[in-house]
């Protein structure tokens, strides 16, 4: 099973990494993570980062390659470390956008890990919104230098990884200016710190952000440029241009350089779904051992996971786990099959991979965090504590609704891309394969008692194409009414974030499905399994969106009824075999990090453990205790004598 | 407003104190809390506690008045402080429980705060199954004493707040043993540390359980009782009695005793409708001066709180806080009305009561994480930093889903009683006040364009009755094909659960729209928003609902556009009043401990001040980067040399 969801190769790759790390001591946590101060933290990362990037070839991984992510996720976990922005958005950055001059001096001194680069985007006041920047770059002919400054508090750039205490180099956006003119934003690479004391340069005042929800091991950084001069070679000319008398040469192709983020999106789902893989297998492996309350008088205490509000809480979870890894790899191939295009001169996947990429981010995301969030809360008490590793994990997964494009920006984007296919349909026109069912006709639903999953797959695409429409003719009747084209997109906004929400669960739902028809193991055990995992997932969702699919009666309360009592008749199928569905996930203690999730589920002796050597125990009486308490109640007793 | 949310003595006494602690240093931070170390955090909160019992008088509040609440929220926080259950548990259940003699020896002594308490029920390995806890109280004839034990590692007393370091006593909950016999649990009061040096007594390994999600100034607490003797006079024999040759007298009323928890929920309600607010008054404030992005190409950029999306997130939260007010409201006042019935010798209303306070728990606990959440995320990365407050918002807040009774546990205590209505309901029988709407007949909604609430409230009714009706007839259904009376339950529970929740969510609207009827301020601007907010809520969860609307066509596919289009309308309607509306909150800007949420709207430089000084920023380089990094990179230096 893990080969299915990993894929043979790094399925293999993964255990090999997790049996060198265990040998090797110097690559475990100095202490227990969830003790340790944001410094502590960040020392012990730096720590082990100097010990990976000594053994990659051991490892036989490199940084960028998926099993390179287990490195990290094994030996410092999920919260980031100091040069983590180094290969995924400094370095493609670079190479993407820098002529061969800049690349030359600078990508394989940052590729054997000379220097540390990181990407300066966001700023206090902007995000997503890349033309309202306020750091601005102007050019001087006379030095043929840029002046990079930031002109205000909310220009101070802020949130970059890495950028607070580690980087010495940054990648920074800004305004372009030549001879007074705004030409729009454009990347340069600024030294921030000296190269032997790593003490900030002039005019750089640079920090780390602060304490946040989670990524505390991070140091995302702020930096505010006081007139900083760079020379004209280093603004990333791969694309456009600054010549030397000030003559400023257009890029080729507007979009071009927009990929680094696009990257990001296609490859950060699968990472959400192995957070959510980590978060089931804690959740499902603690229901097991945990005991509480009787199902008959009498009959003792059972395991909680034999409660059916608990399966209902965890399985579709574990079946959507499994949902994101398969349509995770469809996104990887897309985005493939997109890179390869291009080279053959063809951009028109683009709007594809772009629209895909933008849904997927944001459902999967939002959908990923309440999913945590349950598994969390089905494990009562103990889930809240720290030793369950759950609040770690929510923590930094639940900032992927944010980074990367605000999921309601990534909503309204896609929807762009829906309302311009709705057009087209109408019209006519051809559309891409992924859009194909806009063009369907169905109006009543078929389902019947007989499992079938292809109508449930049905289904989804009538959702989709039912909101999408809809969407579609609210924005028309609202521009019929007198509004401008920005008033009535602002007007439809939300109903169109539903159009794209919509698509994209029939995104997930056909690449799961296609996934599990396409499979023929030799197990009949794991095909059986998969078959009710996706159906449970497919069941589930569509009850989720059962207003849909009852609004102009393309089902029946009857058919609802069927799918409900599919749902409850998986839960209960699938009950024997989920210990064993986590297990194939092949995460380990050690990556696992949760006292709850202990494979031998050995869980009350170490919670004891755990918490007897927590930093407050140190002492049997606080400080704070001593100077403040202490009096207090002298005072009360002295108070009650008089 | 302010009047109407809190009562017009408590809004007033709620200023006074907010000024009282402006002017007096004493009471302020030591320091930004979010930057603490758990120890510190203890130590200010503690050294804050002693300052607010040396003034009780002067604030004019005493421990378990609401306005109490809003001096600990002010002074200290949120976070809890080691003095949190004095009041609450330790006094209520040594009052409640204890005999004459007991509270003679020991109350009035926690009164004054001479001694500090805590109520140890929980253990590791138990939670809401009274029935099963493991610590056993032995009875020794000869002695005259109990012999108080954990016999397991699950048994170990696991969660009690103030258990960990401050407490030097707890109420604890065992199993009683007479002459072998297994009587079933009963409370005694367990001196835990010296009173003197406040060291750990023999017998007695107590500690501090670790880091959890929020909560970190408190220290819950593990207590392991290793034979540990009290004398027989320490057992809580209010009702339940040993006499000194090992008689055991039985309680007069089998239930009594257990009013604790339900007056801890009937609290919980306003307490988390407290939380909500200071969510969205920080997210509706930062809304209004943040700008990103622009609606009119060229108008520049907007204000985010002007987008529909941003509207759509944030304003149905801002009329749940309100809901959430004035039905916390209702159900402290059911409760106190149950208080004066029992005292009267009618016990009827209990059964409602817990059925009131179990659905609204539950409910309004997981919807206020899911708002939360909302409004976190609204304010896009900033609202991930601790400056913006919500990660400890969220975090104590959501732990009201665990505490108290986990929240599916809760759920199906209300089922039980809705499945007994609707056998009553079917047997023609008299229903509680509460239940009456289970004998409605409506199947056809009359909701049409012109405006009214009383048919959006008779939806409500529909959709409980019709879950209610659903979930029962499935039960019998189960029975019926030959499952046992508690299997079928088991089969059963999800189903139960949608009725339990639909039910709440009927009494939530009822009390909002009751209370909106009521009231008649002078003010008509006042009362207009009041209506406007209440429609909102009511489309807004009708709309969430809107399955069980279509199922058996209830309502058309056009009604369900009626609401769709009165939620747009209202969220339009709405905008030029939200900043008020969170001001009407009185949350003062000590209270809310947020950069976004600032009343002044200075978000910006005093994001960059909070960054600058926190403790990563104190030394230029980190210390890991000169022992780590910087090593690697003069490696990695060297190596290209060669």
């Amino acid at each position: 099973m893990a080969r299915l969801v990993y894929g043979r190769q790094l399925a293999e790759k993964r255990r090999k990494i997790t049996e060198y790390v265990q040998r090797n001591p110097v690559l475990h946590d100095a202490g227990e993570q969830a003790f340790m101060t944001r410094e502590q933290k960040y020392d012990d990362a730096a720590r082990k980062t100097s010990e990976i990037f000594r053994r990659l070839e051991e490892f036989g991984t490199y940084p960028g390659e998926e099993s390179f992510a287990h490195v990290i996720n094994e030996v410092i976990g999920i919260d980031g470390y100091p040069l983590a922005l180094q290969h995924v958005m400094f370095l493609p950055a670079l190479l993407g956008q820098g002529d061969e001059q800049l690349k030359a001096k600078y990508a394989a001194r940052a590729q054997r890990g000379e220097i540390i680069g990181t990407y300066a985007q966001t700023e206090m006041g902007h995000g997503t919104n890349l033309r309202a920047l306020e750091t601005t770059a102007h050019y001087d002919k006379k030095t043929q230098e840029f002046v990079i400054h930031s002109p205000t508090t909310s220009s101070i750039k802020w949130w970059p990884g890495n950028l607070g205490k580690s980087s010495s180099y940054a990648i920074v956006a800004a305004q372009l200016h030549i001879d007074g003119k705004a030409i729009g934003p454009h990347n340069f690479l600024v030294q921030l710190r000296c190269e032997k004391t790593h003490q900030p340069l002039k005019g750089i005042l640079v920090g780390d952000i602060g304490p946040k929800i989670s990524y505390n091991t991070t140091d995302n950084g702020f930096l505010k440029l006081d007139h900083v001069r760079i020379p004209r070679e280093q603004m990333l000319m791969k694309h456009a241009k600054v010549l030397p008398d000030g003559t400023y040469v257009k890029p080729p192709h507007a979009k071009i350089g927009y990929g680094a983020m696009v990257h990001v999106r296609s490859h950060m789902i699968r990472a959400q779904a192995h957070m959510l893989a980590m978060a089931i297998t804690i959740a499902i492996r603690y229901s097991a051992i945990r005991r509480q309350g009787e199902i008959r008088n009498g009959g003792g205490e059972v395991k909680i996971l034999d409660y059916q509000t608990q399966q209902h809480r965890l399985f579709p979870q574990l079946a959507r786990t499994y949902a994101y890894f398969f349509a995770g790899a469809e996104v990887v191939a897309l985005y493939q099959k997109t890179l390869e295009k291009i080279d053959e001169g063809d951009v028109t996947l683009m709007t594809d991979l772009h629209a895909v990429t933008s849904g997927m981010k944001a459902v999967v995301s939002f959908e990923t965090g309440n999913a945590i969030e349950q598994c969390r809360m089905a494990c009562g008490g103990h889930g809240y504590s720290a030793a369950s590793r759950f609040p770690e994990i929510y923590g930094v997964q639940i900032g992927g609704c944010t980074y990367e494009g605000e999921n309601m920006v990534m909503l309204l984007q896609l929807a762009r891309y829906l309302m311009k296919a709705a057009d087209q349909c109408q019209g006519g026109q051809k559309l891409s394969p992924l859009l194909e069912y806009l063009k369907g006709k169905e109006k009543k639903s078929r389902l019947s008692d007989a499992e079938d999953r292809e109508k449930l797959v049905k289904a989804f695409e009538y959702v989709s194409r039912s909101v999408v429409f809809r969407a579609h003719e609210r924005l028309a009747a609202l521009q019929k009414s007198g509004m401008s084209a920005e008033a009535a997109w602002q007007a439809n906004a939300v109903e169109m974030t539903r159009a794209s929400r919509a698509h994209t669960r029939l995104f997930i739902a056909q690449a799961f499905h296609q996934k599990v028809l396409s499979v023929k193991t030799a197990d009949r055990k794991i095909n059986n399994v998969l078959d009710q995992l996706c159906a449970l997932f497919l069941n589930y969702e569509l009850l989720d969106m059962s207003h849909y699919l009852l609004e102009d009666q393309y089902m029946t309360t009857k058919q609802i009824g069927i799918i409900r009592e599919n749902v409850y008749r998986l839960l209960k199928d699938l009950r024997p075999n989920v210990v064993s569905l986590v297990d194939s996930f092949e995460i380990s203690d050690r990556e696992l990090r949760s006292v709850l999730g202990r494979r031998d589920g050995n869980v009350y002796d170490n919670l004891l453990k755990w918490a007897q050597s927590n930093p407050l125990n140190k002492e049997d009486v606080l400080p704070g205790f001593k100077t403040s308490l202490q009096p207090m109640m002298a005072r009360a007793r002295e108070a009650s004598k008089l």
